[in-house]
């Protein structure tokens, strides 16, 4: 029998390629109307699928000049969409480096609460240089200190979405008592970086603990995701890189005292889909041929801690050296390995490097029809380099809408994908456990 | 010919009176269930409300053994009724001690985007002791701190508001061109407590800036209304108080080089309302009677800093002398203030002053009919005490439902209150002016 997988939508702007924005099937909707992700939410659940995540930011880049963006902030999107939708889950990225961890547990408990029991929370150190000048600080701090930060930052939130029992509220008009105060501890956290006294405001929430995701695959951010994740967001441009990332997860994982099964791995996909191959290719074609150099090369530079580029010829093969040690970079390490890895491979020019980016950021691209489309991802899971997939539309919302009207039947057909929700809350769609309350017996 | 009149809806559990969630006319749904605050916000609407509002704390008081609370979190709350009304306007509240600026900034500024510009910014400094440990701090910083950096807090974000030209988006699909970054300006604040680059990453809201609430009203908290509020909230026990204030603070939002109708005053009101005179006396007789000592001793030492008033007599004429002087409480001065006042002129018992505060924490209660509340809300209009009220129901729904279909029908036929929304924004209903932004010509 086939493994079952598992599909988030990833929402990004008007879709995940640079110049999807620019095509006849983008929405022409403000990025600031909330009713053109209330709509992609509501096609995603019509979809079946078991969530849908944004992406953050805390700083407006120089890309938006070229590129649509300058949107909605995730949790009061969420929130505004949660009353929207019924089964789908509810992703929203959150800063461990610039938020307080008392504020952050709350937010997503309240919106654990507010979904029924629907919310993920994608834990970011936050990379972009741009972000740190916007919250009193000279520069970004160390990647190595950013982690360390997260780690405790993790703990201190598990411990306050822990601090009611779930059995905490009695609420008996008769004798007036509300509280069983016997059932709510204070967390009295005092660690290197972070003092709490707890206990959290509001009760334990629906799933117990909203599901953790992480995204960052450096060896730092490996070793987070053993110890934290319940979903890792993952990008690999080959099948065999996404088996090796996912074997040695899954092996950390374990490692790490917890069960293969407790963490979900989704590499990103982005397909150009078509109904036959050559249309699905015609798509990126027409998609390439309206990206712009200078944006591509602004991107890279940025992927590389601002790194300069564009003194580099544009039709000659690229080579290893062309690029800084990624292991320099105070940014996102991952993505730079991944870029420096296929340069090494492939030796593309810098045009064709450019392109292979505009797609989805460094993130696996293909175009095809959707049964090309349902071979890979069947093939990726059956090949253990994928638990599903994190679903990147190059342009939103006509290719969400032929990848849910075209390619979902068929991994339905195939017995691979959900025909109805199954479950009621994100944890229910991963196959996650709802945590027991370490601190409190039932 | 009378004035128009503007009422909030202050959201509060089950009802403002300390025992309302005994009341069989409470809901029985749990706080944590969004489906009731969305109903109460559609009643609101339907009764043509300006707004409703949440208060917020960023602690677990000791009163939740006896009280119903422990509820959602507001901005996440508000962003999930925003889809769920049309016109009314939001009020969350929000702590300028313990969050940071650019998140704050940018929550208020999404939610004001996915509300179609109905939101306001209730800004509070955080008295309540059982905060600062949540956020790392020993114990809560001096009130005059706080405001000095709420004062900052509050400017930073006006200029975050303000960092996008309301036209910085091109949006040309042809020339590829999304955003033109000459409109889009750094605010590069550098200030006593903050340091924030800017610009914000999402473009300037409907209303401009949100609109800035504000309810503290000591010495230096009215000073700070006059420089930035645009809706105030305040409690006062007669008429003659709320008309003193009244005028103290149009004349010191005058001196601070604003006109007078640029802030909306809003005492609170809490209506125990019946068909009759007696059947509303009947339902306050019936909420006090339903109330514990213990609970009213545990928040009126709370009021002053944990002063400890158990060891008075219940039932002999107290004196100011009996209280700590409030301008030594770090907490809400102006609610001691309030409360000093009060026993000074009226000589309660302990009880009597117990009971007193347990209707609406020394905002203005009555009971009686339909008309007599009318009454009262067109006398203190037109008596220049008040702009419109803080209506604060003793139990909820029930209690708003009264109001909704017996009061207002009053004040609409004496030609004070609305009968349809004739704006679409917060700042519409209120009658404020969209601000214009000062960085950009049109």
């Amino acid at each position: 029998m086939s493994r079952s997988i598992h599909l988030n939508l990833f929402i990004h702007g008007r879709g995940h390629h640079e110049a999807g924005w620019r095509h006849p099937g983008a929405t022409r909707k403000a990025l600031t109307d909330v009713s053109y992700f209330a709509d992609l939410a509501r096609r995603a659940e019509a979809g079946r699928f078991d969530s849908i995540f944004f992406a953050d930011s805390l700083e407006l880049g120089d890309g938006a000049r070229y590129v649509a963006s300058g949107a909605l902030e995730p949790l009061t999107t969420l929130a505004a969409l949660a009353r929207e939708t019924s089964h789908i889950g509810l992703i929203a990225t959150a800063s461990t480096t610039y938020t307080e961890p008392f504020n952050l547990a709350r937010q997503f408990a309240s919106l654990d609460h507010i979904s029924g029991g629907r919310v993920g929370w994608n834990i970011v150190t936050s990379w972009v240089g741009g972000a740190a000048p916007n919250f009193g600080y000279d520069r970004t701090p160390e990647h190595s200190e950013r982690y360390a930060r997260a780690d405790e930052f993790v703990e201190v939130v598990k411990a306050l979405w822990d601090s009611w029992a779930d059995d905490a509220i009695i609420d008996d008009v008769t004798s007036g008592r509300f509280l069983n105060r016997g059932r709510v501890r204070r967390i009295d956290w005092k660690g290197r970086f972070y003092s709490v006294a707890g206990p959290l405001n509001l009760p334990r929430s629906p799933q117990g603990r909203p599901v953790l995701v992480q995204a960052g695959s450096s060896a730092t951010g490996k070793a987070f995701a053993a110890r934290h994740a319940e979903a890792v967001f993952t990008a690999h441009l080959t099948k065999a890189s996404a088996a090796d990332f996912y074997a040695e997860l899954k092996q950390a994982t374990i490692a790490a005292g917890r069960r293969a099964d407790e963490v979900v791995i989704l590499p990103g996909l982005s397909a150009a889909i078509g109904s036959t191959d050559a249309e699905g290719q015609a798509l990126l074609e027409e998609l390439n041929g309206l990206t712009d150099i200078d944006v591509g090369l602004s991107r890279l530079s940025n992927r590389f801690g601002g790194h300069d580029f564009s003194t580099l010829p544009l039709d000659q093969p690229l080579s290893r050296d062309d690029f800084p040690d990624p292991s320099t970079v105070q940014a996102a390490q991952s993505r730079a390995v991944v870029i420096t890895d296929l340069v090494a491979r492939e030796r593309p020019t810098l045009r064709t490097l450019l392109r292979q980016l505009a797609g989805a950021r460094g993130h696996f691209a293909l175009a095809g029809s959707p049964e090309r489309i349902a071979d890979v991802i069947e093939d990726w899971t059956e090949s253990r380099a994928a638990d599903g997939f994190n679903i990147m539309p190059p342009v939103l919302p006509a290719q969400l809408d032929i990848f849910v009207d075209h390619v979902i039947p068929v991994l339905q057909k195939r017995g691979i994908f959900r025909r109805e929700y199954a479950a009621d809350t994100l944890r229910g769609h991963y196959g996650l456990t709802r945590p027991v309350n370490p601190h409190f017996h039932s």
